[in-house]
């Protein structure tokens, strides 16, 4: 197959890679299906809810770069793997992991575009803007409304306790109040329903 | 569950409502497992495409707009079902079916959301803008990608020919001349394989 430049041949080569990202599954699991959501569903449900929920965020964002940043951040864990988030082993070396991903995968699109794409994702995980604080709040509700929606199944899976599920809303507040107020309450909610250890 | 507002309510409703788009399977195959890509997955590629080949689009086009379309655009299909696209019997109830689940879908939304999401379908559907129209392009090049990245396999079990996959781009080189270039290309290179029949 002949491409007219090497721009698009490395534009199209990026895009059957990352297809690899439908393969790595979550431990959260989707409602009306017996298995796991894998990282490309996730992604696009996040990117939806961003422009649906912008209205919660508490800073004005850049809705675009939102879901950019959401459509690109998980695409290191073709090579890392998703680490659970209540995973601290896994969480030692999630960090190189991910960085050695992130220059191998991104390495092959063009120039410009793969500082465009390694940028996006350096932001989500440096945390510090408000659109990477925005994202960074929807990518732990996302899961949380999921295993709610289905009684807690992935908490009851992994014995996962209140205070664990409470700890990942502990600094989302200045991003989104309602969201983190919506979380905390779905976490009590599910708390007393027996779905989570005290 | 309480929640603060109606307002949320609703948006957290449809949030749940449309995780049921992984459920729902299109005729193309992922390229590392042995199965079929869902509605979601699918969305989520075209998603980023639309950032990562702004460029090959004729006419300048606001990209949020576009990747809001094609994060929404099969939506539907968890009430209408995905239409194969050579399946002429399906195609003629497609519109009707199409409609009514927008309707019941999208009007889970508060109102003002409710008319920007059947709004952001609706210009979809009718491809009459430069969004639309670029947004088409896209649906319809990544599955070709896949197919043709996976040995024609979805072509050979439907018996496709080339010049039915020809006739999805005979209107597409107005919104991206190089990316129906490459399609055209990558179609003939597929009959020349043999995974197109004459």
């Amino acid at each position: 197959m002949n491409y007219d430049s090497e721009r698009l041949r490395r534009q199209i080569d990026f895009i059957t890679e990352i297809d690899k990202l439908k393969n790595i599954y979550r431990q959260t699991y989707v409602l009306g299906e017996d298995r796991k959501e894998n990282d490309a569903e996730h992604s696009w449900h996040i990117a939806l809810m961003a422009f649906l929920l912008a209205e919660h965020s508490n800073q004005k964002v850049d809705v675009l770069k939102v879901i950019k940043m959401l459509l690109v951040h998980d695409i290191v864990e073709i090579d890392a793997g998703d680490t659970f988030c209540y995973d601290s082993e896994g969480y030692k070396t999630k960090a190189d992991r991910e960085e050695k991903a992130a220059r191998r995968i991104f390495g092959i699109l063009p120039q410009d575009q793969s500082e465009e794409f390694y940028g996006l994702w350096r932001e989500f995980e440096d945390g510090n803007t408000p659109e990477a604080g925005f994202a960074d709040v929807l990518d732990r509700i996302q899961p949380l409304i999921l295993n709610y929606t289905k009684d807690g199944i992935s908490w009851k899976e992994h014995d996962v306790c209140k205070s664990q599920v409470e700890n990942r809303y502990a600094k989302t507040s200045s991003s989104s109040t309602d969201l983190t107020q919506l979380a905390l309450s779905l976490i009590d909610d599910a708390s007393k329903k027996g779905w989570l250890k005290k």
